[in-house]
């Protein structure tokens, strides 16, 4: 498995940074084959939250992958007018075993017809927004739908990853990458995030 | 509060990139003053799991700061014998109200003697190891000792930057920063991780 990770200015660092994690120490001990950061060209960018970041290649350069992970963020509202990224999506993704989002890359997706017929979720502050294109949008930490998976914000797409990793390598490989990141959160909660306005419905039925 | 998030080659992504995630919302909102990725020299460093990132400022031209925090990975094993690494650790700790490791970054902090007679802890695979340098080790997904707060490996910086956040700014501002990332994750573990080989107690305990 050679998996693809899409980036542009204005990602949101985690988006990318968590599921890359959970890869890395299958990468390691050749269980993928490989994984990559692509963006439109090869150029320091500066994420969400001001990280800066170098993609491996370009576009135009880009190895061969099986999988696609597309992460959101506030650059997402440029980028699904950016003809160039979604039809780098869009072609790409055909030739995909699986495609992957999180947080609002769920647009990007939508945008390159993937979500088309399909359920899918988002950012919570995003939920909305995203039924309005004609979604089928659901309130899960994450869905899958075939061969399409999305989750919800930022660390969600930790969530993910474990399950699709599970899915596609087995609950060893999983289990592997979910030790070697030791990710084994405490759970805790501060405040009280059910209650709050925009709250997702997997926390709501959680509480 | 301005924090600096320490970085070298062979950091790893998540311990610097998760935490990083949970204080950016809180600059966007003016909560957190300031936060900023330094380095030794401002030229691309390539993680442990091969992104590659490019720090904002370079030991001799770092602004002043309040918070340090200190990611691990394997790079900690050459940095550990980088007096110019270790120096600046030292002397900037020492105007800094509180100090942060996350995973083996603790051992980064023991060598700048940060961890005298304190309780730490650190990744799993490392608890041994941190114990061997005469520090009070336990096995927690993190602690605090006074200034100084370490936590368990990789995604553990997360629980640990929220919980630091409660303490220096407040319950509100930690549950925004929780909800802002969505973290809110599943909980579900893949195998048997407190059978595991190495697994810590606070995951022994919690089965």
């Amino acid at each position: 498995m050679r998996i693809a990770f899409l980036a542009f200015d204005g990602v949101e660092e985690l988006d990318l940074a968590g599921p890359w994690e959970l890869c890395g120490s299958l990468v390691d001990t050749g269980v993928i084959e490989k994984a990559f950061v692509v963006a439109e060209k090869v150029q320091t960018l500066t994420c969400a939250r001001g990280l800066r970041m170098v993609p491996h290649h370009a576009f135009d350069d880009c190895p061969d992958f099986d999988v696609l992970l597309v992460p959101g963020g506030p650059g997402r509202r440029l980028e699904v007018d950016n003809p160039v990224l979604v039809d780098f999506v869009r072609m790409r993704a055909a030739q995909c075993s699986s495609v992957l989002s999180v947080c609002t890359g769920a647009f990007i997706l939508q945008k390159a017809g993937l979500l088309e017929g399909r359920r899918a979720t988002t950012y919570w502050a995003a939920l909305e927004e995203l039924c309005a294109l004609g979604v089928e949008v659901v309130e899960e930490r994450w869905v899958r739908d075939g061969t399409v998976w999305t989750s919800s914000g930022v660390s969600a797409g930790m969530d993910l990853m474990l399950a699709f990793l599970a899915d596609a390598l087995g609950e060893d490989a999983a289990a592997n990458a979910q030790f070697t990141a030791e990710y084994f959160p405490d759970g805790k909660r501060y405040g009280q995030p059910e209650l709050r306005e925009g709250a997702p419905g997997y926390l709501r039925d959680d509480a």
